[in-house]
């Protein structure tokens, strides 16, 4: 095989459509850091709009609110995790490495063929 | 969990780029049914320049012949799989179904606060 040579896997959770995924999971990081979509966003290159709608999209697929926002008040608003996002993101990260793990386990039988 | 909740993974091979997934292994599919990389192309509502493109980055990355041409002869040309293509695929989908059947078998325990 070529020396390289590996896997990449995109692990995304469905209902009937896409409701969470790597795009999601690195908004909401971003927003932990920021406390702001707005910049979470900027920093994706996205358009705030569509950060919004993944956002929202995620939330009512997953019938979950994720990003609890303040209004006003000594730090002018802002954006924060609910307890359930940082649940959410906490089991996402985990179950991509337990995946990613087994993916390389398995790698090198699979394609050992390859020379 | 959402009754309708599940995982769907995408399942990369890589070197330094993309080298193997789920487009370039339905075109090699489609190719073993139809004889024709442009039939290929025709049936995924591809450009054939772009399915040309796929295959060839596949073949350099994988240092791997994946389509056999041939030109003329009594059926006017066509492309066949290679040997080595109907063992790309099969291992391929061989391992997307253990990887699949791993990530379903975890799922649960890993989303199971989503209520």
């Amino acid at each position: 095989m070529k020396n390289d040579l590996h896997v990449g896997l995109t692990i995304r959770l469905f209902t009937d459509r896409k409701a969470f995924g790597p795009g999601v999971a690195e908004l909401l990081r971003r927003v932990r850091e920021t406390h702001s979509l707005r910049a979470a966003a900027l920093d994706m290159e996205m358009a705030y709009s569509k950060a919004w709608k993944i956002v929202k999209n995620a939330e009512e697929s997953l019938d979950c609110k994720l990003l609890s926002t303040a209004t006003g008040g000594k730090n002018g608003g802002g954006a924060t995790l609910t307890p359930e996002a940082e649940q959410l993101l906490a089991a996402y990260d985990a179950y991509c490495r337990e995946l990613n793990a087994f993916a390389a386990e398995k790698f090198q039988a699979a394609f050992a063929f390859l020379n």
